[in-house]
């Protein structure tokens, strides 16, 4: 099982991500609660993961990915909190979860996911004066030069803009009982959930010194399993159960979403990702055993519950 | 009218937001009218304007603040996107202008605030293969070291964050119909709007290139403006009209917000706003005449009406 063996470092994300998230006793209590709820409410980590593992690819220390991964994680869990509000999908579960707004409120919800957000490029920004110490920033402060730092942000944020996740999420939200073409299908898909996955690759090649080649060898595969993700997720909203997804089954159904899945069908969503799954591993022969957590990974993303 | 004076510095400003914001006619059309909507609907671009004046009482060239100036101004617009949201302060009218959510809808204007919000730190985070021949960038990215821009991103973020902006505006929500402290009005006033306000004059330090102790000095320059600014703020919305401010009048009374104004009466809050103004003004003598422009534009943001 992926998660066994990567139980260390889900261990070491969810410590880093308790140590930048602001106390649930300090001042305001409310929003730092609602920070601390989503972010804790069940994720998998996998974007974190990727982070982490694209690094040690290139022989860098786990630790060096540390504050990338916290920060990507926080802007997912805040797109996460956003998508979920009355305005946008209206979900009242998430990960088995009531949703931030069902606890904390609507106006609350709204301001975690701003200050989730703003956390994210917060933590990549430190200096670290009172960080330093810190074994979850160590590397990061001490070894990785401004330059680079520069880049991860860069990358984030162009990942998680409107040419990326945000980009995605108005074209899903504009489509809502659209009858749409394949190719809105398919931008929805590689912006809303591929963008930042394809981010995390980039950004582990980056933070752990690969060159252009690994670069553009790594964006490939990203590219590959990035909106293939999508669909396998639409495939588990159709055949999974409530207790495994903890969510509203068929929301995207009743919302008249149009998918790929719902547009091309259970066996040729099932085919392309195969043919996705099987493109991205021959990407990681490249690397040898030192790809074979990775691909681990990878195959969870894509396979989960089959 | 210190708009005059300033009035090439305000085309500049608004040149750089119309070079960095995504084209209207870009896919998705939707989120980049929105975000170009609630920019240009008649902000008086203060936030900016402290930054380059900041930035040049160190004699640095005004170009080298545009990167940053836009970003603050993206920041502070995504701000009130949010806050006139129906589950925040449901505002219907901003600066006279319909708002946001009430031109788009709901769902596309929170996802223009999010937007505007990260597109400030892809800004502030490129390193412009394309952007370079831009005059509206050529200064910050030839000029500025690494190490400064990522002191910039920080101030930003944590300015923005929960310990600053996020923080003030979630105790003010919580607030409503209470009888608050006056600490608790502090925290608001200090948070909400003034964090960000100090945040643009420690980027024009940093950008310019002064010491610890010009940081030290318009720190406290502007501690003393960035909480009456929201007392001001109060003021106008008592006594001003609604062609002036086109906003709805008297809209914190309505919500039973509790404000200085409101706690300590009209002359306190004026009083208030002399002693501020003349503190912050007697730290800037230090700086002689080269503060004169920035003294006239603090004199604008506490008396502008009056």
């Amino acid at each position: 099982m992926i998660q066994t063996v990567l139980s260390n470092k889900i261990l070491l994300i969810n410590e880093a991500l308790d140590y930048f998230l602001p106390g649930e006793k300090e001042y305001p209590q409310t929003i730092n609660r609602a920070m601390r709820y989503s972010i804790f409410a069940g994720g998998k980590r996998i974007r974190p993961l990727l982070i982490l593992l694209t690094t040690e690819l290139f022989g860098s220390k786990t630790e060096r990915g540390i504050p990338p991964a916290c920060a990507m994680e926080m802007i997912h869990t805040y797109s996460l909190i956003h998508d979920d509000l009355p305005a946008m999908d209206n979900d009242d579960y998430r990960r088995g979860c009531l949703t931030s707004h069902k606890v904390f409120g609507e106006a609350t919800a709204i301001l975690a996911g701003d200050a989730l957000l703003t956390l994210a490029f917060d933590i990549l920004s430190r200096e670290g004066f009172e960080d330093k110490d810190s074994k979850y920033v160590f590397s990061y402060l001490t070894e990785v030069p401004a330059e680079v730092r520069l880049k991860v942000i860069g990358e984030l944020s162009r990942a998680a803009g409107v040419k990326g996740m945000i980009g995605g999420q108005i074209v899903d939200l504009e489509s809502e009982g659209k009858n749409i073409a394949p190719e809105t299908i398919d931008y929805i898909n590689s912006h809303k959930t591929g963008a930042l996955l394809v981010a995390c690759f980039r950004i582990g090649v980056i933070l752990g010194g690969g060159g252009d080649d690994d670069l553009e060898r790594l964006t490939a595969c990203a590219n590959a399993i990035g909106s293939t993700f999508q669909v396998v997720d639409d495939l588990l909203d159709l055949e999974g159960n409530r207790e495994k997804m903890g969510k509203d089954l068929g929301a995207d159904l009743k919302l008249k979403k149009a998918t790929y899945l719902s547009h091309f069908g259970l066996k040729e969503s099932k085919a392309l990702r195969d043919h996705k799954f099987n493109e991205s591993i021959k990407i990681l022969d490249y690397y040898g055993n030192r790809a074979d957590i990775l691909k681990k990974l990878i195959r969870f993303m894509l396979y989960r519950d089959y």
